[in-house]
């Protein structure tokens, strides 16, 4: 196992910063691009990822950290961004997840004050008894997977653009 | 068709500053973790894309502008970053990186100071045919592929910590 809190939340920290920079002043083309139909475009990822912050992580953390494995933590569900679509822009949003994180960083630091709190077990309802330190390592890996998948959006757009050099490019190649 | 030069260079310009934001301030044991025996870790990664700025990119678009398909261009020796290893620190790597690339796109645009440049041909050694415009897509596109494989030799880190939560995470799916 490699996880400490402290690399975990050089990451989680970082993420807004990283993606302010970027996607600040990308045109709407990139912005709107998807990977096909019934994909989420770069707004609807970022939507998504304050969802994850006000709804899910710190939500689950405190669920753990009070109901142990007494009863499973409420789902959470993955697509209720795209709902009620907002009219904000890129900037909007970039900043919105920048000031939910830094709360919920501090918020996560005063939580886990001690070692053993991330070795405390909840209940999920899919998976079964998670662990504490799961649950973190799962938010740092969920800001990298969808920081993969706006890359990979990107790329995508110029998959006929690069011509013969497709066969050089990992990116392009699709998952199996 | 997608490409158009400002679009390209929105991305070849602010790369520098999201590896910046992304990498700055991470620990050693993020910058130096890699995939697995033979596989790149992130100094690595910067190194490579530094030698592209110096060594291939313009070099092969001048070469491209001033020789046509009369001859191939020069391989590009992809691995060269790996002899030689520097002990410069990130942040030295990423200020160095940041510095050519800024040459390189303000070279970029004085190269290309008209549509009919982007249709210009040259002959890749390997590649037959290739067009200027698909020359600056892939350079585009390359940036993406490094920031992807950054991205997963990170999330890889964590392959074990996030315990059962590894089956929601497309970052830690292997292609096939």
């Amino acid at each position: 196992m490699n996880f400490t809190m402290s690399e975990a939340l050089e990451v989680l920290e970082s993420t807004p910063q990283t993606l302010e920079a970027f996607l600040s002043g990308l045109s709407d083309d990139w912005l709107r691009c998807n990977e096909g139909e019934g994909t989420w475009n770069i707004s609807e990822v970022i939507e998504h990822l304050i969802e994850g912050d006000k709804n899910n992580w710190i939500p689950r953390l405190e669920f753990i950290l009070t109901e142990g494995e007494s009863q499973p933590f409420p789902p959470f569900d993955r697509y209720s961004h795209l709902r009620g679509k907002s009219e904000r822009t890129m900037e909007e949003k970039l900043c919105e997840f920048k000031t939910i994180r830094m709360h919920n960083t501090t918020k996560l630091k005063s939580l886990i004050n001690d070692e053993q709190n991330l070795e405390m077990t909840g209940s999920h309802p899919a998976l079964g008894v998670v662990k504490v330190r799961e649950l973190i390592s799962t938010w740092v890996v969920h800001d990298l997977t969808h920081l993969a998948q706006i890359v990979r959006i990107m790329a995508e757009r110029y998959r006929d653009d690069v011509g013969p050099w497709k066969e050089y490019l990992g990116v392009l190649k699709k998952e199996g």
